[in-house]
């Protein structure tokens, strides 16, 4: 007679193993961790699993007797070190019985939280002796949650006008969803302690991005995003502030486009995933500072002018019903602390993302959009700023430019023989425009060809017909007409390289300058991590050819994609990384760049392939063509 | 040349003090109890006074240069125990300087508490230094409330949103509300810290009562009272019961008319003491707990229906501006805890207000209504219960019988000789009908006088014209037509000696059943609460002359008033009797009075005058007849 099967759920791990073995004998071989404080001796109790049939267990024990009441019993529970495994078996190990095995691994970086969020579902019975009981419904269920060890619980308004209408009757039991330990947020009937989900925000000037993920497991369900309805009044962070300064009722109606642009993002999330909005929540939202304000609907007035100080940085927390947020109404909206007027909490996110704030180890953080911002430090301190990089990157102000979207040419490489050009677009598509990733490529492979000179003058002279002049503007064409989806060149021209130019200039400069504050040398640094929508597909050499980012071996650039949304996620999905988030700040050194005398020296310097100082650059003439798309 | 005097504000206590005595040896001398940790070193710093004019102190000392902001000295401040007296002089104590002086003192009722209330004003100014910092505003405001000794203080939402525009330029400081040392509930510029409210509301059946107060200073500065607007459902509990059960949006509905009814008080208690409603920051709350599940909008089913158990017990605290309730947006509405189903938060400030949950001597406590409830015991230990009383000593179910107001009788003698009645009424006009504490004057003055008989019943062999048989029912003429505002006879009939018979019997029963739980005989009972609308008025022989209370010398009676209000107005002003209120619970041990099987005889026992045991009223016939009015 063969060993018996023990499968465990609800992640399936599975093993066989000798009759007479208890399920926690059984648990401990596939690496399940059940809590036990007694060592299996019967004692704490605490060990508790569900099992679905009978006769595969042996009898119960004088202690399953004494630590489980009849009716846990009748649903299945038993004690995991009691239960003897007679025959196959399928054991669910409920939550409360769990260790903290479970834990978060963020995409593309080694960082990884335990789970444990602040909103909790605990799936709970009321023995028929206390529903007989003459108190009121309130304080049973508060006396059950005691029994689970959870006290001095308060029940929201909200719970306790939509209490359900069977609990009273409820042999299944119920659910209470409960905020940090403190508040019930809802209590619903049976078991729906396996539906708990939370949103990660990230809202930009331009887009809301959002990941609807699964608070059990930390699994992301869905990715939905939508362009920042305020656009309408204005393209950048400047431009918004100055019509919300206008008049008080502007930032109401700021305040109003964007939940609307969250709400969309949120009906979205929970379509794809089939998830219901009354099922989420909790949101954590980041963001730069005006967005944060907006969010709030607080006043911005104090971003418009020196010293440009946020109204508040504390993390903040508010119902979503207050807002108007298309999640649970009494669900939470944690905003985490901002960092100053130009360094929202999406920076907190990058820091919480990449582990920089409690690194031992020298590295630079570059977030790069419109505004850029750049973190130096270790766990001793960061030094942070944000320049005004311009949107170039994104594809602004560039003739050809694009987002990083379908179509866009995402990288490059120019023969050095022949001068042809060959590319790879988003989506494997005909290409529309050309993204910055792929400005990066142009202008680090056309300065190695001498296509461009070290001002970023173009080479009219070069041997090549894509060299020409239209009009009194010099310009190189990428690709042919007949090769386009539109049926038009694509091509870079001498304007183009200027805006490329600055805006590179800012970045590095912002860089050098955080490095310096910090007394770090681009030596010292052991990792640069390169956050923003365009990072992954950007080339670590061509990024330090063209002098955007510090000459260090290209090895230890990485690029963490969009590091914000990361952050939120982990502060989502861990009560610690919340807490973190919110000391942070005090590690954070926040300096103004545009009133460092230092900055526009630095700037203009930088504004030369790499740098007017071809010293900081030793080894890029060095460096390697791009590889042939 | 005279010694100068010294007026300290807002009191208007005065002295005159030999010149170069300190302010501080003046406030000792008046009874002031300023703050001085130092004993009058000048180290401590606390002992802050603002004066107003000049040149009547003495120089600015050393210490006074340590401890005084520039600013502060320019507005007034100067250290009590420093400052020397030169002339005459007006000297204010504000707030954070004083030592719990301020007690409140309930009327009729012996108990005081500290004013200390869970909502403050804190005048701060913030100085120039800080003021050019480039750190937010709040932060700004957080220092600056850390050198008042507050911390860890978060804003409001509503604050941030509306703070004032002239914040950053003023010379004239800010005042931050904040409630429970924990959430700043507004911030407005300049010194509005003597503009502080708070409103104590009691929700009947049938009409709402509010007491605006002066939470600085434990003042009444107006009262109102309005119709409960719910009334269209019914007049009692049951029947608004049977109508929120009967469909879901019932609840809903008589949920927004009771805050409608409760708004239309608040304005005019607003109206009337010239208060804007948002400098009312909070508001306590009691009733009977079906007017506390309509206020929060809970639904009342489990109320319809044995064990008749609250949905919660517990003390609630909600923003008014999620109920909609006309005081500040952030005010806070709490709602103290409810002893059972039928006995709501007006018990737990009956309690409160006469202090017999902290009393050594054992107590009763009756509040009369519709429903009557009665407390027995001490600190050991309290009973509670709720008896179906009926409405007949407010006036319903008796033929001329009506409120306690203007018109009404509310004394009443029958001469033993002549059988004339001589009345008092509410207003000194005309009789329109009699009211609760005249009935009981009635059939006491009947009863002694051979009117009626033990029975109740009316001896219609009177040798009096007042007696006479309308139909086949006896009645008492106790005014002639002429005399009436009416122009109709007010008289007592059969029928309403019986409703009366019934109702004070059920309170009779009641008290009996009370004293018995706890163990005590009438001997023991130290003091007789009466409260409820009309027991100002109640004459304490008569009342235990019919059988409504148990025989105890009458000086032991107290009639309270309505001591809902008073408890509620306690909680308001202390954060202390907050607390005491949330612990009242755990000594109250709740009665259901209808499951009891000794309350049917109790009960048909007490249907006689004035019992059918005579033994247990043995002095009753020796009670005087009432005053002649």
């Amino acid at each position: 007679m063969r060993d018996p099967t023990v499968v465990f759920g609800p992640s399936g791990r599975k093993t066989t193993i000798e009759r007479g073995a208890s399920i926690l004998e059984a648990a401990d071989r596939v690496g399940i961790r059940i809590t036990s404080d007694c060592g299996g001796q019967g004692q704490c109790g605490k060990c508790r699993v569900i099992i679905s049939g009978k006769g595969a267990l042996g009898r119960l024990t004088a202690s399953e007797l004494v630590h489980l009441r009849r009716f846990d019993v009748d649903i299945g529970y038993r004690l995991a070190c009691q239960a003897v495994i007679i025959n196959d078996i399928v054991v669910k190990v409920p939550r409360e019985s769990r260790i903290g095995e479970r834990k978060f691994q963020a995409e593309g970086l080694e960082r990884a939280v335990d789970i444990n969020p602040m909103v909790r579902k605990t799936h709970l019975t009321i023995s028929d002796v206390i529903m007989q009981e003459r108190k009121p419904t309130t304080e049973k269920i508060l006396h059950a949650l005691e029994e689970s060890g959870l006290q001095d619980i308060r029940f929201s308004r909200w719970a306790l006008r939509n209490l359900p209408d069977d609990l009273e009757s409820a042999g299944k039991g119920l659910t209470a969803t409960i905020w940090d330990g403190v508040e019930i947020i809802s209590v619903e009937s049976g078991d729906t302690s396996n539906r708990l989900f939370g949103v990660a925000l990230d809202i930009g000037t331009s887009k809301i991005v959002g990941h609807l993920v699964d608070l059990f497991d930390g699994g992301t369900l869905a990715v939905a995003s939508f362009g920042n309805p305020q656009d309408v009044y204005g393209e950048d962070v400047m431009s918004r502030i100055s019509f919300a300064i206008k008049a008080p009722e502007n930032t109401e109606r700021l305040h109003r486009l964007l939940i609307n642009g969250v709400n969309q993002v949120l009906q979205m999330l929970c379509f794809e995933a089939d998830v219901e909005p009354q099922e989420v929540y909790e949101a954590v939202v980041v963001g730069n500072t005006l967005m944060h304000h907006l969010f709030h609907g607080l006043r911005p007035d104090s971003l418009a002018h020196a010293p440009f100080a946020p109204l508040i940085r504390k993390g903040m927390k508010t119902d979503a019903g207050k807002l108007g947020a298309f999640i649970h109404q009494v669900g939470v909206l944690y905003t985490p602390p901002l960092v100053a007027g130009f360094v929202g909490s999406d920076g907190v996110a990058d820091l919480l993302a990449t582990g920089m704030y409690d690194s031992k180890e020298p590295a630079l953080l570059v977030d790069i959009g419109t505004n850029t911002e750049v973190f130096a430090g270790d766990r001793t301190g960061l030094e942070a700023c944000s320049c005004a990089s311009g949107p170039a990157f994104e594809g602004a102000h560039i003739s050809h430019g694009m987002k990083a979207m379908s179509g866009a040419i995402e990288r490059l490489r120019i023969d050095p023989e022949t001068y042809e050009v060959t590319y790879k677009t988003i989506g494997s598509i005909e290409p529309v425009g050309i993204c910055g990733s792929a400005m990066i490529d142009a202008l680090a492979e056309m300065w190695r060809c001498g296509l461009v000179d070290r001002f970023g003058h173009l080479n009219l002279d070069a041997e090549t017909q894509r060299m020409k002049v239209t009009g009194t503007r010099g310009e190189y064409v990428l690709v042919s007409p007949e090769a386009t989806r539109t049926g038009k060149e694509i091509t870079i021209n001498q304007n183009d390289i200027q805006e490329l130019l600055l805006a590179k200039a800012a970045i590095y400069a912002a860089c050098t300058i955080m490095l310096k504050r910090k007394g770090l040398r681009s030596d010292d640094i052991l990792s640069v991590y390169v956050a923003g929508a365009f990072g992954a597909n950007l080339d670590p050499w061509n990024a330090i050819t063209i002098g955007m980012l510090p000459e260090v071996p290209p090895e230890k650039i990485s690029f963490v994609g969009n590091t914000a949304v990361t952050g939120a996620k982990m502060i989502l999905l861990s009560k610690e990384a919340m807490r973190t988030a919110e000391r942070t700040l005090d590690r954070i050194s926040y300096h103004e760049l545009s009133l460092n005398p230092d900055f526009n020296k630095e700037f203009l310097d930088a504004v030369f392939i790499p740098h007017r100082d071809q010293g900081r650059f030793p080894t890029t003439r060095r460096a390697p063509h791009s590889q042939q798309y």
